[in-house]
C-alpha cells in the first residue's frame, strides 16, 4: 500500500486529494539457476508466494523438497535451489512455459497428466458457518478497503480462519495462503480455501494441490471449474452473499 | 454462456435451481507451427483475441503481419502463419515464455525494451460524458449481467462505443477489443479505453499497443499502473461509480 496524489472529480468539482493505492511489483522466479516467470504481485509474502505457486503448480510435492529460497527485493528476483534436482528439468520447463500469461493455464499442461484424486470424507459445514465465516473473512480485507485493488484468500479449519492473504492477483493470493500454510505445517486436508476471486478451472487445481474439501467465493464459477470440481467430488460454492449461496458440486458437505 | 443445475441456500431453505454459467476455454496458440501458450478464455471471437493478444504483446506491428488464422474449436487450437518470417524467433519465443502465467506479464520483457512513446495530443473529454460512457458500457455487459463471471472491456470515440467484448480474462477482454479494432480498421489513436477490470501496468501496456489517450475503469488501478501512465502522458481514471471518479494522471485532458 502507498499514497499517490490524485483529482478526484465528484458533483462539487475537482479537487486534489491523496489516496491509498495497492503496489505492483514484477518478481522473477528462477529455479536452479533458471528464470522461470515473472509474476505481477503485491511485494509482501514473496517466500510464500514461491513455495506456493511451486506446489500448487506441482512443480514440488512437499516443503521439504525446498533447499533455499533466497528474495532479492532490490531487483524483484527469488532464487530457489531444490534439494534434489528435478526429474526432466526440461519438460518441467516447457510445462511452465507453455502455460499462459495473461490467467495462467499451468494446469492445462500439468493437470491433466495427474491422476486426479476423489476427495472422500465426512467434512461437514452449515450454511450459517459458511456465511459467518465468508463475513470474518470480508472484514479481514483491509488491503480492499484501502485500496479496491487487491484480491484475498484464506484457509480454514471451519471455526476459524487459519490463513490470510492478499495480492493485486487473485491466483497469487491463494499460492500465498498454501505457502503459508505448507511452512506452518497447517493440515490442509479437508479444509475449506475462501478466496474472493472468480473461479476457473485453474483455481479448483490449486485447491486440489492443498487437497481441501471447500472451496467458497464471494463470485462466479466458469462451467470448467464446476466440471472439475465434481470430477475431484470438492465442494464449490459461490455467489455467498448476505445469508444466500449457490452450491454448484457436493452439495451433500452443507448441511 | 451455459446453464447448470444448482442447489441455492438462502433463508428459505435449500432448493435446487437451474442458472447461467459463463464458459470457459483453453486456447492454444501456435505461432508458425510451434506452441506459443495457452489461454483460458470466454469461447467467443478467438480470431480477434489471437490478433489482439499478437497485437498488444508486440508481437506483430500490424494485421497485415498476418497471413492466416485457423481456429480448430474442436481441439481449442490457434494456428497462425505470418507474412513474413519473425526476425529472431526465439527471442520471441523466450520473451513469451518468461511472461507469467498467473497475472500475464508479457510487458515486463516486451515492453522494457521498446520506447515508450509519449502520448501528444490535443483530446478531450467532459466528466460528464466519462459518467454516461461507462453506464453505456455497463449496461452493455450481459454476460455479466448473466452469469457475474466475465470481464467487460470497450473501445469509443468519446462519443459512440465503437467495439465491446467480453471475456473470464480483463486481459483477454481488452486484446479482443484491440483485434476487432484491427481487423475493423478502426482508429485507436487517441480513443478511449473502458475496462471493468482491475489496472495493472500490463492493462497499460496492452492500452498503449492501441495509442489510446485515455483509460478508464470502474477499478483500481496498482502504483506501477499509474506510474507508467504518467510516463506515457495517458489519462488513467479509475473508480467511475456514479457522478465520482479518481484521474490519476493527464487529468488536464478532462474539462
Amino acid at each position: 500500500m502507498t499514497k499517490i496524489e490524485l483529482v478526484r472529480i465528484d458533483s462539487t468539482g475537482k479537487k486534489n486529494i491523496e489516496d491509498a493505492v495497492c503496489e505492483e511489483a514484477p518478481l522473477t522466479i528462477y529455479l536452479e539457476g533458471k528464470e522461470l516467470l515473472t509474476l505481477l504481485c503485491s511485494p509482501n509474502d514473496l517466500k510464500e508466494l514461491c513455495i506456493g505457486f511451486l506446489y500448487s503448480s506441482r512443480l514440488i510435492k512437499s516443503i521439504d523438497d525446498i533447499k533455499n529460497i533466497i528474495i532479492d527485493r532490490q531487483n524483484w528476483n527469488a532464487n530457489i535451489e531444490l534439494n534434489k534436482k528435478m526429474g526432466n528439468n526440461e519438460l518441467i520447463f516447457k510445462r511452465l512455459y507453455t502455460s499462459g500469461c495473461g490467467k495462467g493455464t499451468i494446469f492445462y499442461n500439468a493437470h491433466d497428466r495427474v491422476h486426479k484424486i476423489k476427495i472422500i470424507d465426512n467434512a461437514r459445514i452449515s450454511s450459517e458457518k459458511i456465511v459467518a465465516l465468508m463475513d470474518c473473512f470480508q472484514a479481514s480485507s483491509l488491503g480492499f478497503k484501502e485500496t479496491g485493488g487487491v484480491h484475498s484468500a484464506a484457509l480454514s479449519s471451519g471455526d476459524d480462519i487459519l490463513v490470510f492473504k492478499e495480492d493485486i492477483g487473485r491466483h497469487n493470493a491463494l499460492d500465498k495462503v498454501i505457502g503459508e500454510a505448507l511452512v506452518k505445517n497447517l493440515n490442509m486436508k479437508d479444509s475449506i480455501i475462501l478466496t474472493s476471486g472468480r473461479i476457473s478451472s485453474e483455481i479448483i487445481s490449486k485447491a486440489e494441490s492443498a487437497r481441501a474439501s471447500f472451496l467458497i467465493s464471494r463470485s462466479a464459477p466458469t462451467d470448467q471449474a464446476i466440471k472439475l470440481a465434481k470430477e475431484l467430488n470438492l465442494t464449490l460454492i459461490g455467489f455467498v452473499r448476505g445469508k444466500r449461496m449457490n452450491v454448484y458440486t457436493a452439495n451433500e458437505r452443507v448441511t
